[in-house]
């Protein structure tokens, strides 16, 4: 059997329940963006990892090192940000074939350096190896949250408002840029940009945290309707999602329009924002959106609602119930 | 440049300045085998991470995936026995490539259960991707050990007596019956399990943090030529060490006979037989090797003694001192 007949998540439950009987009762294991293991009376540490692999996650003449640098550490801090947690410290382990330069190194670390710096997240271990082929890049980051405060996907609740901290689909629209070769514009390098160097919500997610009307929480990796999934599946919810209210760049929109591209499909099963998305009381909302707004100068924009469904989510356009042909990225595919 | 032309430390050497400011005073970062954290009073956290790739340190028509998957753990727990540590949990991430099955996965997956069932260390988390070519695993391991007491390279005091807890040589020796596919009888089979199947010494690694008089320790994964040079750096020391005391299985004395293989060299520039290197304070080595060997029913064997040299080491065969000629295990060459 092939892994791409079963997908990450198949493989996953084929072998968790073996390795179940080991995991501590306090500790939460595999399975929300970040393990979450109490240190001591007052926190719990989170930790999360992400192998980037050239050819698949990155390709080497269109990403430049500084940029593979600075998107290996965001990727993972991003998963940081998602339980309302504050960084620690990070281990980088990398498999280098024999046409990459030191000088291409000297860059890379120059960018995982800027924003190790950003979020003061000391690099404190890791590995160099000797790689046949293709550059390998694994990370991963330990961080800390108050204790029992770690938002976990599991935590939504019925009529919680779904809400989004930024836009959609700039990633994936950058990816069309890289893939297209569309010469540059100021449109295109935004999205370029989104793309190459996402900026992990830790700033954002901090402040949700401290927030008890905020719920579950994630960040948006694979796509909305890829990654809303395991919050309901988490927490035996169904929601709602209206696509009207799904925020999209004036950017997207524009170049979306230039090359008939369906930018709703972008913001919907795209991927790669790393936005965070979280699930809020309604009697909580008004005063955190005006908290949030206040905070980042730029709003928490409501997109849809959790329900009592079985996890699946329905998209709603214009007051209608529609049915979403694409779905998330699928590692395998 | 290549990095072939540095090597791993002279590439360290280059980013490590740029990082060191981000690292608080407390926390132990780059430079020993694993990273240490406090984490609450009694207690600092310790963490490694390693990166295999396929074609550089294994190869998959060679070792099962059943041992590769119990190896893949194993060379990380070293690690954590080297601090005197015991193991929190470790993370996996693996890169596969299409023509690697369901099936193999599975049986990588039990060997790595194997190891984590013997050593009471859950699986909590890790990430599983494509790969285009090569299998990639990467793993980290977070371990616990009482406060200020996990034993570091530069912990090692003029006079020490320099001890292992095992045979050296037998891994590199069951590498040779690997390469030169002997067939199998029961000394090859003895080597070859060595060298797939390293047992990782964390009851010892326990034992001997519990000792104020075992200053200095790390695990063997380079050969004790390239490793105890990592001590004696760190701590501005040098060594004598006597190779008539090293210690070398009747197997792989037996087998380098019939092959004409120098089995010093062997144990000396071998590598990966994750056995225990420490220096003891010499009023407290016959309690030490005591105490140890009531413990573990084998002997921790005294091989040479820690000096004022600078950071060399001299080899004394027969009384007389020798000139090394190879040296450990460079990962580029």
């Amino acid at each position: 059997m092939n892994l791409k007949e079963i997908g990450e998540f198949g493989f996953i439950e084929r072998f968790k329940p073996l390795f179940n009987e080991l995991v501590p009762g306090n500790i939460t294991g595999i399975g929300d963006d970040c393990s979450v293991i109490p240190v001591n009376d007052t926190e719990d540490w989170v930790i999360t990892t992400d192998l980037l692999v050239e050819g698949v996650h990155f390709l080497q003449d269109v990403i430049t090192p500084w940029q593979l640098g600075y998107k290996s550490l965001a990727v993972n801090l991003s998963d940081i940000a998602a339980m309302g947690a504050v960084p620690v410290g990070s281990f980088l382990s990398v498999a280098v074939p024999k046409d990459v330069s030191v000088e291409y190194l000297d860059e890379f670390m120059k960018g995982y350096h800027n924003l190790s710096q950003k979020y003061n997240t000391p690099l404190l271990g890791g590995d160099t190896t000797k790689s046949l082929k293709h550059l390998a890049i694994n990370v991963c980051v330990i961080g800390k949250c108050a204790k029992s405060r770690a938002r976990m996907r599991n935590m939504a609740q019925t009529n919680d408002v779904i809400c989004v901290t930024g836009c959609l689909g700039d990633s994936a629209g950058g990816l069309q840029v890289l893939l297209n070769q569309l010469k540059a514009t100021p449109e295109y390098d935004y999205l370029k940009e989104k793309h190459h160097q996402p900026e992990p919500r830790l700033n954002e997610g901090k402040y949700l945290s401290t927030m008890p009307g905020v719920h579950a929480m994630m960040d948006i990796s694979d796509g909305i309707a890829s990654d809303l999934l395991h919050i309901l599946k988490a927490s035996g919810k169904g929601a709602e999602i209206e696509t009207d209210k799904l925020p999209v760049s004036q950017e997207l929109k524009s170049v979306a329009n230039q090359q008939k591209w369906n930018f709703e499909e972008f913001a919907i099963s795209g991927g790669e924002d790393y936005e965070l998305l979280c699930t809020v009381a309604p009697e909580d909302l008004t005063k955190i959106c005006a908290g949030f707004g206040a905070c980042f100068n730029k709003p928490l924009i409501p997109i849809g609602k959790i329900n009592d469904g079985q996890s699946s989510i329905q998209w709603i356009k214009n007051g209608e119930q529609v049915i979403l042909e694409k779905t998330g990225f699928n590692h395998f595919s």
